[in-house]
C-alpha cells in the first residue's frame, strides 16, 4: 500500500502534501497531511530532515491543524518534515461510533481498542507507531531520516503524544504536547474512552494509555524531554479535563530529569494556543533532533 | 454606536477581539476582529500603536483570516493593531443577494453600490473609509493611533485594499496585497460585480473603483509604498481573474515609483499563500507605519 497525492499545496517555503491510503490496521481509508520543508520540497536534496508527528484533539481531521496550527512557520526555518495523521478510523459507521463529539470517530483516543465494536479497526496506537511511519518512510526515507522523529499534539492529541512517547523509549527524540489530556484515568474524558475502548472493568489497563501513570516507569537515567504548555484560560483545564498538575507530580516524585510545564496566562483550548506556540515547539523538538 | 464584544482570545502574545455593532451606513449589524499587539492589549500604554486593515476575498467572514493568514504573528513581533472587516452586510434577503458566491453576500466588491436593490446596504466604500475607523478610534483611540494606519487585502480584499488606497491618498500611509484583482473592469469577476452594483452601463463609474485604472491618476511626486504578491499556481491568475501584469503596465506607464508585483513559485490562492508571506506583508506595512 503507498500514498495517493490528493493535493500538492505550497506553503511557508516548503510544500503540504494531503495524503490517502488505505490502511490495513484500522481497514479503512486513511488520510494524513505531510509538510516537506524547503530543504527537500523541490529536489532530491543529499541530506535528510527530520520529522515531527502532530496529533489533532477530539473532532478534529489532520487538516484543522494544517490550516490553523502554522507549525510549518518553523518547521520551515528549522527545516523538520511535519505530520499530521486523523484521530481515528473514519466510515465504518459502527454501532455508537457517532452519537458523542467525545467517542468513536475523531475520538480515537490514539489506542488499540479492545472491546466490541471497535477492537477490529480502532487501532491507532499500532497505525501510528508501525503502519504510518513505515509507510512514510518508506515514500519519503530519501527526504525524511526514519532515525530522527519527535513527537507532539494538542488536547487527545497532547495525550496521545505523551503516551505514545512514554511507551516507546527511543523510539522519539523528544516530546511536547498542548492542553494535554496528562491524566485520562482521572478525568470525565478519559473514564469514556477508555471504558468503551478498553472495557470499563479494565482499570490496570487504562493505566498503560495514561502519560501521568507511564511516566513513573520511565528510565531515571535518561532525560524526559518533554515540553507541556496549558493555558489558564482553558476551560477543560479549568474543569480538571486536563490535571497537568498531577502529571507534573508524577515527574517529581519519580525524581526524572528534562520535563518543563508552563501555564500559558490567559489562553484557551483553541488553534489560537498553538499558534502562537508552535514556534517554540518546533524549536523544542529542533534541539533534539539536530542533536 | 459601539462595539459588542463577543469574544477575548489571547494570540501571540496580544489578544483578538471578536466585535460586533450595528452599522449606520449598511442598516445592519457587522461583525469584525481586532488584534491587540502585546504593546496594548493588557494595559493602557503610554504609546500607541498604528493599524493595518486586511480586507478578506470572496466567500470569507472576518474570522477566515483571523484563523488561517496567521498575520498576528508578525503583528506582535512589531507591535501592530490588525482589524478585519467582513465582507459585506449580511442577513438581509435582498433580491438576488444568495444567487452566486461571487455576487452579493459576502462579495460586496467594497464599493458603494447605485443599482437596486443593493445602494441603501451595500456601501462597504463608506463603512470601510468612515463608519468603521470613526468607530475604532471611539473606542480604542488609546491604544490605536488613527494617524498610522496602512491597509492590506485578498483577491477580492486585494482589489478593496488597493482602490480604497489610490482613492484617498494619505489616508493609509502603505498597502499591499495578495493575489488581487487587480483590473477588475476587465475580468469576469469585477464585470458581474460592477454591473451589479454600479450599472452595467455606468462603465465610467467602473473605473472609479479599479486600481489599474485609479493608479494613473496618482500623484508622481509620492511613491506608491505598493507591495503586490501573486502565485504562479494560482488557479484565478490563470484563468485571468487577477491581471497584475495590467497594473504594472499602467505604473510603469504612469512612471511612478514604489510599486513591487512579485510572482511567488507555485502558490496557490489559499489562505497558505497568505499565512506564507504575511510576515513580509506585516513588515512592509510597519516600515512605512514606523516611519
Amino acid at each position: 500500500m503507498s500514498f495517493e497525492t490528493k493535493a500538492t499545496i505550497a506553503a511557508s517555503g516548503g510544500t503540504i502534501l494531503k495524503l490517502s491510503h488505505q490502511s490495513t490496521t484500522t481497514g479503512t481509508p486513511m488520510n494524513v497531511n505531510l509538510y516537506l520543508p524547503p530543504a527537500v520540497a523541490t529536489s532530491s536534496s543529499s541530506s535528510k530532515v527530520p520529522l515531527l508527528i502532530y496529533l489533532s484533539g477530539l473532532t478534529c481531521t489532520p487538516d484543522n491543524c494544517t490550516e490553523k496550527g502554522f507549525f510549518q512557520h518553523a518547521a520551515s526555518k528549522h527545516n523538520i518534515a511535519l505530520l499530521w495523521p486523523d484521530t481515528s478510523p473514519r466510515g465504518l459507521n459502527l454501532p455508537g461510533e457517532k452519537d458523542s463529539w467525545d467517542f468513536g470517530e475523531a475520538a480515537s483516543f490514539y489506542v488499540d481498542a479492545t472491546q466490541e465494536p471497535f477492537a477490529k479497526n480502532y487501532r491507532m496506537e499500532s497505525y501510528l507507531t508501525r503502519e504510518l511511519p513505515d509507510l512514510v518512510f518508506s515514500a519519503y526515507g530519501d527526504k525524511i531520516d526514519a532515525s530522527r522523529v519527535s513527537i507532539t499534539g494538542h488536547s487527545m492529541g497532547g495525550h496521545g503524544a505523551l503516551t505514545l512517547y512514554l511507551k516507546n523509549p527511543g523510539a522519539y527524540k523528544s516530546v511536547s504536547a498542548f492542553a494535554p489530556i496528562a491524566n485520562p484515568v482521572n478525568c470525565p474524558w478519559g473514564e469514556k474512552a477508555f471504558a468503551g475502548y478498553l472495557g470499563a472493568e479494565n482499570k490496570e489497563e487504562w493505566k498503560k494509555h495514561d502519560a501521568t501513570e507511564l511516566v513513573r516507569g520511565w528510565d531515571k537515567k535518561t532525560p524526559l524531554n518533554m515540553l507541556v504548555d496549558v493555558g489558564t484560560g482553558d476551560n477543560f483545564y479549568k474543569q480538571k479535563q486536563l490535571l497537568p498538575e498531577n502529571l507534573e507530580a508524577a515527574v517529581k516524585e519519580a525524581g526524572l530529569d528534562g520535563f518543563t510545564l508552563r501555564f500559558q496566562e490567559g489562553y484557551d483550548h483553541s488553534y489560537f494556543f498553538m499558534s502562537s506556540f508552535s514556534d517554540e515547539h518546533v524549536a523544542h523538538a529542533a534541539k533534539f533532533l539536530k542533536a
